[in-house]
């Protein structure tokens, strides 16, 4: 929805009109935000954090409190992609661009902190334990022991803002751009005026993977009262030889006072002092572009403007109690409640704005300044999110939705192709498969069709049929001609990427058979059903084949859980993806042997602890029980199993990382009781809601209804006996996505 | 003159008018730049090099060649103050902003080399021997022996100029901005288009002394053609840690293909690639600023236009001949003209310009941006061109000279002190002293008086009286209360910085006298001779007193030399120290017993080896014999000698650093004749002349008088007989600046 980000009161464009309007419908729901705890997913390795941030924003203002060897969790002794973990208890400040969810290290860099006292720039020196931690949605609040300091941060879309309590005394305000969540460096300073600092930071090279792509993010940081002194810090490395001899600083910190000129280096840093005759508020404001400093500068001009502290954590409040709105519910504890709407919270951090106030956003791939109507998104993990989170976003957001589908498409004007998991305009080409197309036909299909479907077509083709330098299907010309990768076209994930790229195909089939392209929806349709020849009978299970058509042997369907690299499967075993075919189900029931078979293959990859609830593979498994008239119970009993068993509201209640929201979609949808398993076919399956009624308000741009209700009637411990769409029973367990939001009423009698 | 930096063709000002009037009169000097050897002062630590530069510019564009252990001389195994030597013989690119003639490493960064083949960023393995060297005053050529290519530089003063000829096939350019003379790093680099790039590197800290007066020189660099692909590389630094192993690219270098953004950090560079079908010229001209990038460009595009390697080289060639042509020789050999006009060229170097074209500079320490209508000079050495660079600068190029004076004041007004060693707006606070107030005074006393004398009077008399947060005088409390410092006050020079200070005061006093401040020149007057209080008698020289008074014991008058490190001496010892006084000559006389002894006492300074031709400190030694009646023939025998040792038509030709020119200027007075043997008075003494006629062209509004006239007559091998001064016999072999330039004609008579 655009709305998200030009609702902001100070904003002006040409959609405030229309969105007033369609505010109206939201009713009531000023208060929901009051359910978000930033916190859930701050522990077990859930890599979501507490910064204040705005619905979608590019900003975050999140404690930075993985560095130093105080910390139980350090980002140096171990993998961390998160700028905060709740084991640990040692801050040294506050990053401004942060990832939320995310399986590597990036971003968490333009690190503010507040300290007393002489200037210190050794992170470890001036880090301070914290105490009184308070995170709503968009707000979080600390206390630094160390110093006394009170910290508060809010956000708009583009700007964080911090409002620092000091003491009575001396205090400074550093901005380190030497110290990052990863080892990428790189930083240019400038301070402008006593008030006010410009610079670029280096960010990117995700995973490590792509070392060239790294990029600049520019910043524009303001005070709101003038600094008595000022100055930047370079860390200068160790120079061996006979001129190191004579540089006094070698490997050592220099400071440069009062200093007015650019400072570019590795490890840079600027701090503004102070010296406060009582205890005395400071606001740093620092706004953020991805194209220029002037881009930062309007951004934060525009959207902050004269605004307080506090009218901006107001609106951004407002934003949050609005967009959550989107969803209203009865029944169910506040636990559940806060589970439920900080889940929706963390699907509404990411994808998040790229583009500037001025609507200007780097191309894909040559960063090039390009301009947007709409808004352009970024952070796409699609691996990740096709699965249910683009279908909930288009049931709940379309607008956001079809936004987010235009930016594909302009990634792939942009670059040549679509992208696969995009970062700040940068392909970081993590993990496998094609999975662009498949959100792009699920959306489609779903009735949100207001972009340019013939240039989707053409780009899910091009993917799906360019067998050279084709970066988005490695080993394409194996999948072709014998159907499926072998151990020999890839040594990791070759049944995995099989399945992935059916699951593409089947989406392109889907979409061309909308589309009336007869040819093509039929040669698609076969080629998305080639991982059967993986199906090894004996095992009843897929299985890896060797470039000669044989099995690869020896062969141990557990392994790969639990990350362990194998072969087949790419983050999982066999037991974890042979079911991820939910466009063939039927097919794989008839060759598991029929439906008892394939019950007790299911059941088995539960009771055997196969199952992995915090990996993405198997995330539909707990539904495909439906497929089996008769065993329903079953998927009901599994869902509200995992849910309650993984998901909590404390910082451990994500089962693992959230995936940029992917989690979390599982959480909302099974708790509104509907499931949509089969990525680019428009369905739901059933499971037990936990809410006694949701009330969905529809997008009336994109829907008939206003409204789509999901009640519970009966027994609420017992097991759902039929259903209503809008008034009539409704004898399957399955509905299509038209039907409901058509009908705009499900109601499910338990018993 | 402010025509040496406006005369190029394309340039517009105010000024073309009357220095177009005032060229006439240079006559036929076009091809005197044919006698510049930049070669000279590229061996025997002369720190000169073959760069090709504009009279007074900003840049120059010289071989670096002191990286890399193919070298004999390599910058990180020894201390070497300049990019060239020409002992060395592999070099690794063309740097665009250097030093010439300075102790300490600084500049020598920006540094660009052509290649061929696939592109190599470390300098060791792209690195080359060269062969084939021309230089010439504006232009320097090689021939690279790895690659083929030939290289050519020319410059004008703030756009450095390369013509790369190029081997059919496939070659590359690269601008390193890792790689530099000193350890300073620090570097962003942003490709603007296939041709254009522009940037910003650290520089300063010279001598590593105050690590934080470290500032950004901005660049914009050009290439004539557009380049197939382009790049920017980084270094990355060595992570330790568990990220650090999952970073195929730790402490190795990263490429960014065709990229467009800003990239920052310690060591980065950008090469340009082409694909030749033939020998190819491929021209890259880059524009320098010390204000801005958008300074930098306007300077390339104002100083280079449309103009070729060709035209530019032929107007900085005509600029070097006019220049140069300020003084015309007859007599002596092929040599002696070279090594004299290499030496005028080597006085035409620094101090340079600081400005942009547009009048832009950056202030003293606080590097905000202001404005001049003149140049605004940089690069004073004072320490060592107060002694007789300054004189000639007054002589030859007034208006210079005048610009420097304000450029002085300027330098007051904006940091509240003149500047000692001033490099491009920093302090560098080295060597002792306060040797700026005697560069005004000696200015002002030969008739150069277009400056606000009484804020210079001032900014003297606030150095010399100040006693507390006086950077230029330190120990100045004692110096005021005992009359000199004590080995208490300084356990480096207290001796030396005694007789600098008192040469300070004996300049103001000097001043006052001439602006009728009575009570001030008594006072100055009394405090120039303090150092007569160090004069022991026993030894008939000077020595360091302790704090209470006595003296300094054990002590040995020879320590010192070669810059051994001694209590009373900096950079010389009692020797080459006591006979500086040359305000004081006839009571030093008396003090040394008369004039018997003090001949005996000075020459021994020559038998026993102690004279220093390549320091500064007893640079006036040999013309002091001309103070003891009868005794002129042991100066004329000791200048002759000097000269004939150790200024030479070869790279070893300068006996020492040219510190910025001060040794050349001590070889243009002694072949010319002449001496100003004793600052801030504006006197010349005499010796044998090496030319039969010399015609200065004295600048009309300055001097009344077009030409001065230095003739010799009669044996060339005897002794100065007698002197006339406007054709009347002179007696004296002392000669006033105003009695020189006014009568314009000086006979010296040879027998």
């Amino acid at each position: 929805m655009q709305s998200l980000f030009c609702q902001y009161h100070y904003l002006r464009n040409r959609f405030i009109l229309s969105i007033l309007t369609f505010v109206g419908v939201l009713g009531n729901a000023q208060e929901i935000s009051r359910y978000v705890n930033p916190f859930i997913g701050t522990s077990n390795f859930g890599a979501t954090n507490p910064g204040a941030v705005a619905p979608r924003g590019m900003v975050s203002v999140s404690p930075f409190n993985v560095s130093g060897k105080q910390n139980t969790m350090d980002k140096d002794s171990q993998w961390l992609s998160t700028p905060y973990v709740k084991e640990n208890h040692f801050l040294t400040g506050f990053s401004h661009v942060n990832l939320s969810g995310v399986g590597c290290p990036d971003l968490g860099v333009l690190i503010a902190m507040p300290t007393t006292g002489v200037v210190e720039t050794d992170p470890l020196k001036y880090g301070s334990t914290y105490s009184a931690e308070v995170a709503r949605a968009g707000y979080y609040k600390t206390h630094l022991e160390t110093s006394g300091i009170m910290v508060e941060t809010t956000a708009t879309p583009r700007v964080g803002i911090s409002r620092y309590t000091f003491p009575k005394g001396k205090s400074n305000v550093l901005l380190n751009l030497g110290l990052g969540l990863t080892n990428e460096q790189g930083a240019m300073i400038k301070v402008v005026s006593p008030t006010e600092i410009e610079g670029v930071r280096t960010v990117g090279s995700f995973c490590y993977y792509k070392p060239e792509e790294t990029y600049p993010v520019y910043f524009v940081a303001r005070f709101d009262k003038p600094a008595r002194e000022f100055g930047i810090w370079k860390h200068t490395q160790k120079y061996k030889g006979v001129e190191g001899q004579w540089m006094g600083y070698n490997g050592k910190t220099r400071t440069y006072r009062n200093y007015y000129k650019e400072v570019v280096g590795d490890s840079i840093g600027t701090y503004f002092s102070y010296d406060f005759k009582e205890t005395t508020q400071l606001q740093l404001s620092i706004g953020i572009s991805y194209v220029s400093i002037e881009n930062a500068r309007e951004n934060l001009e525009k959207e902050l403007g004269k605004n307080t502290f506090e009218s901006v954590y107001s609106e951004t409040r407002k934003q949050w109690d609005k967009v959550l709105g989107r969803i209203e519910v009865s029944g169910g504890t506040e636990d559940e409640k806060t589970i439920f709407y900080t889940a929706l919270y963390h699907t509404l951090l990411h994808p998040n704005i790229l583009n500037d106030y001025n609507g200007e956003y780097p191309a894909m791939a040559t960063r090039e300044t390009k301009h947007t109507t709409g808004n352009r998104f970024t952070v796409f993990s699609f691996w990740d999110t096709y699965r249910n989170l683009h279908a909930l976003m288009s049931l709940l957001y379309p607008k956001q939705q079809s936004d987010m589908v235009k930016s594909m498409l302009a990634i792939y004007k942009e670059s040549g192709w679509l992208p696969k998991w995009e970062l700040n305009a940068t392909e970081t080409t993590t993990m496998v498969g094609d999975p662009a197309g498949i959100v792009i036909a699920d959306t489609y299909l779903r009735g949100i069709d207001d972009f340019d479907i013939e240039v989707a077509y053409e780009a899910m083709c091009k993917s799906a049929d360019q067998i050279t330098d084709n970066p988005l299907r490695p080993g394409l010309e194996d999948y072709l001609q014998k159907g499926y990768l072998t151990t020999s076209t890839t040594s990791s994930g070759s049944v995995s990427t099989t399945q992935e790229y059916n699951i593409s195909d089947f989406a392109i089939a889907q979409l061309a058979q909308k589309l009336r392209k007869k040819e093509a929806y039929s040669r698609y349709t076969k080629r998305a059903v080639s991982y059967r020849k993986l199906f090894d009978k004996k095992l009843n299970l897929l299985r890896p084949k060797n470039d000669d058509g044989s099995w690869y042997h020896p062969f141990n369907p557990d392994t790969g859980a639990n990350f362990v690299k194998n072969f087949g499967f790419i983050e999982g075993n066999s037991w974890q993806y042979t079911f991820m075919v939910t466009h063939d189900i039927p097919h794989l029931i008839k060759m598991m042997g029929g439906k008892e078979p394939f019950t007790k293959q299911l059941k088995k990859v539960f009771d055997n602890k196969q199952f992995d609830m915090a990996n993405e593979p198997d995330i539909a498994y707990p539904f495909l029980f439906n497929y089996v008239k008769g065993k329903e119970r079953l998927t009901q009993d599994m869902v509200d199993q995992l849910r309650t068993t993984y998901f909590k509201n404390s910082p451990d209640g994500l089962p693992g990382n959230d995936d940029t929201g992917t989690m979390s979609a599982w959480l909302i949808y099974t708790m509104m009781g509907i499931y949509p398993v089969s990525p680019a076919e428009p369905i739901y399956t059933i499971s037990r809601p936990v809410f006694d009624r949701v009330t969905i308000h529809l997008d009336p741009a994109y829907y008939e209804e206003n409204t789509l209700i999901i009640k519970k009637e009966g027994n609420p411990k017992g097991y759902i006996k039929h259903l209503e769409l809008g008034g009539k029973k409704h004898e399957r367990f399955f509905i299509t996505h038209d039907e409901l939001t058509r009908t705009g009423s499900l109601t499910m009698y338990l018993k």
